[in-house]
């Protein structure tokens, strides 16, 4: 642990900002699941959500309030009174709770946004945080656009803020238009013209859209002064996305000699956490990604010759084993016992709650084992999604499949709904076609695909597919995953948890609620 | 155009550094259609690749340099007189044309890996540069390792570089560990030392690790005042790769403010050359990545509904039609006639040399056409790929597959192989696993598959479907890729093409050289 003063607190919102990527919407138990493994990971600030959106986002943070206990759950709020109590009912239950409200600070968004003078916003934010205080004594405050806001406006809402109760002032570049010394400076004017700018923790959100996110945080840091730095896990977020967490915290332990400031951060668990992400939004992690790709540690050539290499250190700065990635895998097949199954588990840094649940597990992994002779970390680690725990009441029963070239491909599709077995049978361009063209015609869902892929989750010939489907229905976009050593089957599984989870999304209340930017 | 002093060279390296990505290798005629596609979207220089690796790596450099006009072809080589003019032969036809020496520079590299005095490094650095004059005016040195040299040493030996005539003096962050404010001022430093250092162009070359390179390369820009950064497509390249061109340029663009300084980079190629070198890797594009990513430029919630947005600027920086997303994008179909076709190749700025190769390509889209209802750009741009223009010695011919829940499935492959035809059959887990087991029934190539990944080309339920497959034989690594609407026949076609790179890619002739490290 480290102490106040030379501490960074690392703010995550991976489940808010992150779920407003297009296409990355989590279900309610994947943003459970994904809160524990930021616990696990050390994350300082889980920001859970944005509770007045919707009921469903309300529920989720509720959820989440209950099983926290380490980490500070966080809700967004606009600054108005309904968001406050949203947010604040809604982290009731976690011990550690903040409220975290904003408003735009930019003449642009003033003016053509919320049509306000600047007079205004500030009674606006003064009344927002006072009303936060009723719920909790952690309070952040973001002027969003800061960077295109002008500084002596900036200096009289922050200063209002701070003496209303605000613990936390956060200054974010919204459009990701911000370059590092220029936002360092920037934040580093604000903090001495802000005359109890010593009473609050500044903080950084920057957005990645000319790549610079990691760069702005850590000069707002390092030049700027600020002691937290808001980011999520890969980089997920609105656009290009947020300062990516897994690259920051590394920048900071790596080169602590420049940095001199302490991250409490447990680095390997952050290869785990962001395989968790990427499997739950279906979105893939490039090879050449800092720390997560799977050619960050790998050099051109001597992966499987470490022998060769005369020294590690002439080209290593990290080590792979210090982000998560274990080099000794142990690999479990059909005859493993259940206690060489659990000491994996635990190795792996999977959280579970209780015997029983491992119990489950691995009647999940024996079962699986049935079908594939080897089971790889990725199988263990995909055998607790909670798409895989969770009855659903849209489930695969079977397939029956054939194509030939020349010939139009067939598939016949049974599956449960709500209790009622259903069989579709379709022709289509392709077998992946055919199967979802049977499922539609029994569903009738009427969605568009906007994205299909499959990932082989692990390596080799036998490997266990992974699929990924986008279906947009009336401008709602959901994700649908699955997994078989069919990708066949994967890809009928995947249509089907759309489908479950386009019956579930709930439409936002308010339909212009979405094009509302947040910080 | 732009005067030399505010002009920002940008320098190419994703056929050098970017094929030393772990699965990144690519062929001779990938190679070429990827260094055609680079000078038609403006890169200063192209570093096509490192001549002395090995003869197949000599060939592509010629065959680049002898079509390449506008752009300056460069070729790597370590500083010793072999290298150095395998380089210069390879570039000889080439109008303008570049060599790139380099040498390490840094205490480790010099003791572990040269096992060499600083004394003789120098004199190692004169000699290559004396030698490479033999062949052009054009020559840059790189000081291997530079930000973990004493810069006294490198005064010294930058300054004798210029002496001897280094035209660009670039400074590399080998291993990704230098932080923006830093590296600026260390490159500064530099430049202010070195008594001759008026007399060449200062070029950085930073990698990935912590995902600084961007803002390191344009800290070495604005604080240390360099004119020329090294970047590649995607940031491919070792590791974490480097400095991605897409975010470096669209940074220097859109803040042009700050920076100041001309790129002649056509913006509008990004997207497509980012498309072409992603394909031809198979490596994906994650969604969030910057100005590339397909959610690079989409609101949460905004993608159908624009007009509930009121003022675009509130949340764009730059537009996705800058980058080269074009978003009125005609479908073309079986109906569409030749004129139409080739006014779409047009509009998507595939650089074609002759009416002969438009029609052979209009051929390949009418076969296309009978077998899919709509033609999306990226099926166009994927009639151009070089695998489906030269007639492979390993070449797909059918399939045929069943599988059914609860049962086995089954594939039979039929391929022709330098002429002779080869049906092999065979069960699997799956059925793609079942299709690569038939192939190898015939095949017996004995490869590990590495990795395998499907993705949509195209939306909506009739997606072409491009598969990637790696293989890997006795510590070679190949990628395979191969599209179909049918994903099966996709993943046939991928395996082969796998094959026939394993038939062509030759043992490089000291298996040592791949490990030491480049700039």
């Amino acid at each position: 642990m480290t102490t106040a003063r030379d501490k960074l607190f690392i703010f995550d919102t991976t489940l808010r900002d992150g779920e407003q990527s297009p296409g990355a919407s989590m279900s309610p138990q994947d943003k459970l699941r994904i809160a524990k493994q930021l616990e696990f990971l050390g994350v300082d600030v889980i920001e859970a959500g944005f509770a007045a959106a919707s009921p469903g986002d309300f529920e989720s943070i509720c959820a989440i309030s209950k099983v926290i206990r380490n980490s500070t759950v966080c809700s967004l709020a606009r600054a108005n009174p309904s968001d406050v109590r949203k947010a604040g009912e809604a982290i009731a239950a976690a011990p550690r709770r903040r409220i975290h409200t904003f408003i735009a600070t930019s003449p642009l968004h003033m003016e053509k946004k919320l049509n306000m003078t600047p007079e205004q916003v500030i009674s606006r934010a003064v009344e927002a945080i006072c009303i936060a205080k009723e719920y909790t004594d952690d309070i952040e405050f973001s002027c969003e656009d800061a960077s295109r806001s002008q500084p002596e406006f900036l200096y009289r809402i922050i200063e209002a803020a701070i003496r209303e109760g605000a613990t936390t002032i956060n200054i974010p570049d919204t459009v990701g238009y911000a370059v590092p010394s220029e936002f360092g400076a920037f934040v580093r004017d604000l903090r001495e013209h802000v005359y109890n700018s010593d009473q609050a923790v500044w903080s950084v959100h920057c957005h990645n859209d000319l790549g610079l996110a990691v760069a702005n945080s850590l000069s707002g840091v390092i030049h700027g002064g600020a002691r937290q730095i808001e980011c999520s896990i890969n980089g997920l977020g609105e656009r290009a996305g947020n300062c990516a967490l897994e690259e920051v915290v590394m920048a900071v332990k790596t080169r602590n000699d420049f940095f001199k400031l302490g991250v409490d951060i447990n680095t390997r668990q952050l290869v785990p956490t962001s395989k968790l992400v990427s499997s739950v939004t279906g979105f893939p992690i490039q090879p050449n990604k800092a720390v997560v790709g799977s050619n960050a540690f790998s050099h051109a050539s001597g992966i499987h010759q470490d022998g060769v290499i005369k020294h590690r250190e002439t080209y290593e700065i990290m080590t792979a084993e210090d982000v998560g990635w274990t080099s000794n895998r142990m690999v479990l097949g059909k005859l493993s016992g259940r206690s060489a199954f659990r000491q994996r588990v635990r190795e792996l840094g999977i959280p579970t709650k209780s015997e029983a649940e491992i119990d489950d597990a691995f009647a999940r992994f024996k079962d699986l084992a049935d079908r594939k002779v080897q089971i790889f970390d990725e199988d263990i680690q995909s055998l607790f999604d909670a798409k895989n725990i969770q009855p659903q009441e849209i489930s695969f029963v079977s397939l029956k499949q054939e194509s030939q070239t020349g010939k139009t491909p067939v598939a016949e599709v049974t599956y449960m709904d709500h209790g009622e077995q259903r069989v579709g049978r379709a022709e289509g361009n392709g077998p992946v076609d055919a199967t979802f063209q049977a499922i539609e015609s029994c569903a009738k869902s009427g969605a568009e695909l906007l994205l299909f892929s499959i990932n082989a989750l692990t390596k080799g010939a036998e490997a266990q597919g992974e699929v990924t489907v986008r279906l947009s229905v009336g401008g709602r976009v959901v994700n649908g995953n699955g997994s078989d050593p069919d990708v066949l089957a994967a890809s009928a599984k995947a249509y089907l948890d759309a489908l479950n989870k386009l019956a579930k999304v709930e439409e936002r209340k308010n339909p212009q609620f979405d094009h509302e930017p947040t910080p």
